[in-house]
C-alpha cells in the first residue's frame, strides 16, 4: 500500500474519488439571490411544510438525500454510508434525517467546515476501499441558528455590520470510486486556530486565521502555489472576513487576491438582501459547492478549485463564559470532471 | 488496492491498524469504583483545577492527550490527526482542547458512540495509508451534561430508577500502522435505529435497539458469531439496557449470554455507588476501554472482542418537542496484542 500522507496536514489521492451526484436545497432568501437558479429544490416556506425550524432543517436534508439518490440515479438504500452533520445541539438535523433509513451513518461536528470535511472523510472512506457510494452532507437554517446561538426572532434584535446571515439550505455530494464528475485529488485537514476574537457577531474574524492556515498547509504539503488554482474558495469568511484573509495571506507573502473568493459573498447579493457582511452556516457552502461550483467543475468552465469549508467552533455557553472563538478550515483539492 | 469493504455495513482491515498507547483520566466517583485501579490520572476535584465544568471537561482531555504522548514516548506534536467529540453542545470540550495546539483535527457527534466512532476512523485514516499517528478521544462529565440535558445540580431532581450516571472521564488511544499493541481488525459502522422511546431518562432502553442491530450486521457481514469472542462490550446501555439487548438477541435466536458485558455496569459498582442503572457518557465507554479492556487485551488475557459505542442522540430540544431518541452503535473489533 503507497502511504498517501503529504506532510504535516494532507494527504494526496491515488485514485481520485469521483463526485459523481450532488443536490441542493434552499430557502426562499437564497433561491433569490444570485445562485437562484443552480438550487435543485426551493422552498418559500421557512418551515418546509415542519412544525419547528428543527423539524424543518432534518427536512431539508431529507429533500437533498432525496434528491442526490434521484440524481444518481439510485435508491437511497444504495448508499454505503453518509457523513454528516450541522449547527443544532447535538446535531439532531443529522441524526432525525438518517434515523430508520438503514444507511450506515457517522456523525461530524465540525461547525460550517462541514461540507468540507465530510467530502475530505469521503474521499478516504473511498480512496481507501472502506466504502463505495459515500455521501457528504450538512445544512444549517436562518431562524433555528438564531434562536440557538443569538437571540430569539422575535426579539428583533439589531445585528451588527460585521455579522453574517445564516444560509438554509443543505447540500449533499456522492463520492465513487469511479464514474463521470469531478474528482477529489487531495485533502488539509485542518488545525484548531484561535487568535483570541471574542466577538460572536464576527465569525469572518475569527475564522480567517484558521483559513489562511489551512490555505499555507495545503501549499506546503502538496508543493503547489496559488496560481495552480481557477479557484481558492473559502466556506463563509463573509466580506469581513475575507479582507482578513487577503490581509494575512499579504504579511505572509502569498498573493491570493485574483483567485479568492468566499461561498458567504456569492450567495447573496450583499447590496440589495440587506445580509450585512454576507452568508454563513453550514449550507452556505454545502449549497454554493452542491450547485453553482460543482456545475462549473463539471463543465469544464472550472478546472481545478481549493474548497476550504471554514468553522467557527463557539457554543452560547463558551460565548457567555467569556471564552474566544477557535476556528477550524478544511481544505479539499477538486478537480474538473471531462 | 484490495477494497476492504464487507458486507453493507462493515469493512476490514488488510493490515490492521494496532493501538500502541492508551491513557484514561477518571474522577473521583468513578476513580472509587471497580475500575479506579485501571486508569492513568485520578482527580478528587470536580472542577479539575478550572473554573466552570466545561473547562474541566477540557482539562481532561488536554491531560488525556499529555499522558498519551507520555506512554506513547513521543512528543504531542509528532501526533497527526485527532478524532474526537464529546457531548457539550457544539463539542467544545473538544475543540477547546485542540486549539492552538498544531495538531489536526476532525470533530465528531456520535454522543456516547464516540469512543467507538473515533478509533473506527482512525483505523480508516491509518489503515488507507492517510495519516500514520492518529488519535481516538472523548470526554464526558457528570456535572456539565446534567445541566445541559436535565437540570442544574442544585436543584436536586430526584432521579429515576432507569436513569444512568454520566461518567466523569476522558479516554485516548494512539492508533499506528504498526507497533506493539492490540489491532483493529474490522469494524462495522452503525445506522441510527429509534424505535419510539420518548424517555430521556431511559437512554439504555433507546440504545439497545442500535446496539443489537450493529452486532448482528457485524456477525452477518464478517461472517463470525459471538462464540468467536471473549467479550461483546457494549458503551453504556446500562442494566436495563444491557437486558433489553439480551433479550431482543433471543427473540432473534442469538445468544450473547455469556459474552455480553456493559461499560455501564463495569465502571461503577451498582450497589455500592447509587447510580441507578449505571453508568453513561461518552467518558464512560471511553475510559473502560483505555484502561481496563486495552489492558487485559495486551496481557493476552482476552483475545478478541466487539467493542460496540453505543450513543442516543437525543438534544434537549428534540426532547421538548416531544421527538423519540434515535439510537446509533459502532463497532470496533479487537484483538489481542501480544
Amino acid at each position: 500500500m503507497a502511504n498517501r500522507k503529504r506532510g504535516r496536514q494532507s494527504f494526496f489521492l491515488e485514485d481520485p474519488p469521483v463526485i459523481t451526484a450532488w443536490a441542493s436545497v434552499a430557502g426562499k432568501k437564497e433561491a433569490e439571490g444570485p445562485l437562484g437558479h443552480t438550487f435543485d429544490v426551493k422552498n418559500r416556506d421557512a418551515y418546509f411544510g415542519q412544525k419547528t425550524w428543527e423539524q424543518a432543517e432534518k427536512h431539508m436534508q431529507q429533500q437533498a438525500l432525496k434528491k442526490l439518490a434521484s440524481k444518481a440515479g439510485m435508491g437511497q438504500k444504495e448508499f454505503d454510508l453518509v457523513f454528516s452533520g450541522d449547527l443544532l445541539n447535538q446535531c439532531i438535523g443529522s441524526s432525525f434525517t438518517l434515523r430508520n433509513t438503514g444507511i450506515p451513518h457517522l456523525g461530524l461536528y465540525g461547525a460550517c467546515s462541514t461540507m468540507a470535511q465530510s467530502l475530505l472523510l469521503a474521499s478516504m472512506a473511498v480512496g481507501g476501499g472502506f466504502a463505495q457510494k459515500v455521501v457528504a452532507m450538512t445544512s444549517s437554517h436562518f431562524a433555528s441558528s438564531e434562536r440557538q446561538y443569538r437571540f430569539p426572532l422575535g426579539y428583533g434584535g439589531q445585528r451588527t455590520p460585521t455579522a453574517q446571515w445564516t444560509v438554509t439550505g443543505s447540500g449533499a455530494a456522492l463520492v465513487c470510486p469511479e464514474g463521470s464528475g469531478p474528482k477529489i485529488t487531495g485533502c488539509t485537514i485542518g488545525t484548531v486556530t484561535d487568535l483570541g476574537i471574542k466577538d460572536a457577531n464576527n465569525m469572518g474574524a475569527a475564522m480567517a486565521p484558521a483559513a489562511y492556515a489551512t490555505i499555507r498547509a495545503h501549499f506546503d504539503d502538496m508543493k503547489t502555489a496559488p496560481e495552480d488554482f481557477d479557484l481558492i474558495v473559502t466556506g463563509d469568511l463573509g466580506q469581513v472576513g475575507k479582507e482578513m484573509l487577503l490581509e494575512l495571506a499579504r504579511l505572509d507573502g502569498v498573493s491570493l487576491g485574483g483567485k479568492l473568493t468566499d461561498c458567504g459573498t456569492l450567495v447573496f447579493d450583499n447590496t440589495k438582501q440587506d445580509v450585512h457582511a454576507g452568508g454563513s452556516g453550514c449550507g452556505c457552502s454545502a449549497i454554493t459547492l452542491c450547485g453553482y461550483l460543482l456545475d462549473q467543475l463539471n463543465t469544464g468552465k472550472l478546472k481545478k478549485i481549493l474548497f476550504c469549508g471554514t468553522g467557527a467552533l463557539l457554543s452560547p455557553t463558551s460565548t457567555q463564559q467569556g471564552l474566544p472563538i477557535p476556528g477550524v478550515c478544511h481544505g479539499v483539492c477538486i478537480t474538473g470532471g471531462r
